[in-house]
C-alpha cells in the first residue's frame, strides 16, 4: 500500500501569512481562510487554484432497500443515474453551473437504466458487480468477491484523474444508503442505532423505529468484529467502499478531498480508521441535516463549512462548498495587503 | 411616506410548487429552497433571478472611535474607502468577481483620502454631511440635522438604482461602528451592554470593558427614549441611519436586500421597529462571530443562509451568501421535475 504523503507545511504557512496580511481584520474571513489554508497545504503553494476539480459520484443498490428502510422505492436508483446522466439532476446541475466533469460509477445498480445522450461534461463507467451481496442485519453486505471489486473501482476512478487534478468531490446515489451508513459509522465509532439513525430521504414514526432495529440487528450480528475493511464489508454497501478506498487514493495521490454529507463522511470516517493521515486531506463541505453526521463531524473533530440544512447526497454538499471555496481562492489572491493599500494596521 | 408593499404570496407558492416537483427528496436542499421561495415572493415569479443585484456601501467616521472601542486607529475608514474604491478589499474583489456593481456612499469619513483610479463598476458618492456629531455616551451621536442628511443619502442611493434591480446588497464600512450598533441593538431590544457588545475589530480585556462601559453609559443617557428614529439619532451613526433608511426604501421599490452581518443587522432591526413589514423583504445572508449578532437574529426570527465565523462587514458576508444565491437559482430554475425525468416519487 502507498503510503499517506504529509501536507505541505511550508505552502500553508505561506498561505496563512498571505491572509494575515490582507486588509481586513485578523481571521475576518473565518472559514473562508481556513479553507484556503488547509488547501494551500495540499498543493505546496501560497495561492492555491480551485480547478481542475473532478466530481465522482458512484451508485449502488443495496439489498436492505427492500425492507422498508427508505421513503423512496428502489428503482429510484437507476432512474436518477439516467436522471444525473442527462444533465436534470441537482449535481449534474451544479457540475455544469461550476464547470466541473463529472464521472458517474455504476458499481451495482440493480435496475436498468436510461442511458441518455449525455449532459456536457458527464462521462458515465459501468463498472458492474462480482459476487454476492446481502441485507446487512441478516447476512454480510458484501462477500470477499463483492468487496474487492467494489474497492477497485474506487481506486480505478482517482487513478484515471489526470496528475494535475487538484480537488475531487465524492457523491453519492443509492436508496437506501442511509441504513448501512448508519451501520458503519455506529460500529466505527461505539454509538447505537437509535442515536446514529436518521430519517434519510424522509422516514418517520415506524419506519423509523423499524430502520434502527435493522441497523440494531446489523450492529448485533458483526459486534465480533473490529477491522475497519471487515465491518465495510460486512455492514455497508458497494458505493461506500469504492469512496472509502477513492479517498484513501486520492491522499495517495495528493488530491483534495471535499467531503459531502452523512455518506461519503462514513467512508471517509472508515478511511481515516484505515489511514488516520487521510484526514489532513479532507475538509468537510457541510454539517448534513441527517441526524448522525454531527456525530461523526465530532468525531473526526470537523468544522464544516456550511450548516444550511442539506440532505441530499450526490455530491451536492461539495459543489455548493466548492461555489464558497472559489469565492475564498479570489479573495485570497486578489485581495490588496495592507502594505499595498497604505491602510494602518491595529495599533491594539 | 409610501407604505410596504407586500409579497407576491402567489409567485412564493408557485416557487416552492416547483421545489417540491424536483427530483430530489421533499426539503432536501434545506436553505438554498428557502432563499429561492423568498426570492421569488419579492419578485412575483416562480423562476427568480439574481440580478440585476447592487452593494452598496456606506462610510462614516465616529467621534467614539477616538475612545478606544476599536482594534485600528480611525485613519483606517478612508484608507479603506480609498483600498475598497480601487477594487482591493474584500467587498470589491467579491463584486468584482460576481459582477455586481458597488455604490460606495461617503456619509461622513473624517480623513482625507486616495481617490484611486477606479475599479471597474465601483461609483463613488460624496453625501458629505451637515451638522453636528457627537461622541454617543457624552452627547448625541447626531443633531437633527446630521440625521436627516445621512437618512436622505440611504434613499437617495436605492432612489439611484434602475426600477428592474432585483436585489439590495448593503454594506458599511466605518471603524468603532459596532459600538453604536451595538448601543442600538441594546436598546432597542432591552438588552445589556454586556451581552450584546463583542470583540468587532478584535478588542479584548480591558478595552472590551472599557467598550461595554461606553455603550452602557450611552445606553443609560438615552433610557428615556423608545422611538427607533430617536434612538437611531442618538445612539448610532451616519452609516446605520442611511442603510436603515435604505431598507425601507428598497422594500417600498419592492426590491430583495440581502443583510450583511451585525452593523446592517442593527439598521434592518430600527427599519423594522420603524415598519415591520420591511421583514418580508429581507433575507439574512449570515450568523456573524460579532457577538450580539445573534441576539438580533433571534429577535428578528431569523435563519441566515451561511454560519461559517465570518466578521468583516464591507458587505462580504451577503456577497458571498449571493454566490450561492446564484447556485440556489440555478438548481431551482434547471433540474428536471420527477415528471421530466420518469423517476418515481415517494411511495410511503
Amino acid at each position: 500500500m502507498n503510503p499517506i504523503p504529509s501536507i505541505d507545511l511550508q505552502g500553508q504557512e505561506a498561505a496563512r501569512n498571505r491572509q494575515n496580511s490582507l486588509t481586513k481584520p485578523t481571521g475576518a474571513l473565518g472559514r473562508l481562510e481556513d479553507i484556503v489554508i488547509w488547501l494551500a497545504g495540499t498543493q505546496g503553494h501560497a495561492l492555491p487554484t480551485t480547478r481542475p476539480a473532478t466530481t465522482i459520484l458512484f451508485a449502488s443498490d443495496h439489498p436492505v432497500a427492500d425492507h422498508g428502510v427508505s421513503a423512496y422505492p428502489k428503482q429510484v436508483t437507476a432512474a436518477m443515474v439516467s436522471n444525473i446522466l442527462g444533465g436534470g439532476a441537482a449535481s449534474a446541475v451544479l457540475c455544469q453551473s461550476l464547470q466541473v466533469p463529472m464521472q458517474v460509477w455504476d458499481v451495482g445498480v440493480e435496475n436498468a437504466y436510461h442511458v441518455p445522450e449525455k449532459a456536457k461534461n458527464i462521462t458515465h463507467f459501468v463498472h458492474g458487480t462480482k459476487g454476492v451481496v446481502g441485507n446487512l442485519f441478516e447476512e454480510d453486505a458484501m462477500d470477499e468477491q463483492a468487496f474487492r471489486w467494489a474497492w477497485q473501482a474506487g481506486i480505478n476512478a482517482i487513478d484515471s484523474l489526470p496528475a494535475d487534478n487538484k480537488i475531487v468531490l465524492l457523491g453519492e446515489m443509492g436508496i437506501g444508503n442511509t441504513t448501512p451508513a448508519a451501520a458503519l459509522c455506529s460500529s466505527l465509532m461505539g454509538v447505537s442505532a437509535a442515536d446514529m439513525v436518521g430519517a434519510g430521504t424522509g422516514v418517520t414514526g415506524s419506519a423509523l423505529q423499524n430502520k434502527i432495529d435493522i441497523v440494531s440487528k446489523a450492529l448485533l450480528r458483526c459486534a465480533h468484529s473490529s477491522s475497519p475493511k471487515t465491518l465495510l464489508r460486512t455492514l455497508s454497501g458497494r458505493e461506500i467502499v469504492a469512496m472509502t478506498s477513492a479517498v484513501i487514493r486520492s491522499a495517495q495521490r495528493k488530491m483534495a478531498v471535499l467531503v459531502d454529507g452523512f455518506i461519503v463522511s462514513s467512508s471517509v470516517l472508515a478511511a481515516c480508521a484505515i489511514h488516520p493521515e487521510v484526514r489532513n486531506w479532507v475538509y468537510f463541505a457541510h454539517r448534513s441535516a441527517e441526524k448522525g453526521h454531527a456525530l461523526v463531524l465530532d468525531h473526526l473533530d470537523a468544522t464544516p463549512m456550511l450548516d444550511c440544512g442539506l440532505r441530499l447526497g450526490e455530491g451536492s454538499g461539495a459543489l455548493t462548498a466548492l461555489s464558497l471555496l472559489d469565492q475564498a481562492v479570489v479573495l485570497h489572491s486578489q485581495m490588496a495587503t495592507f502594505a499595498e493599500a497604505a491602510v494602518p494596521d491595529r495599533d491594539i
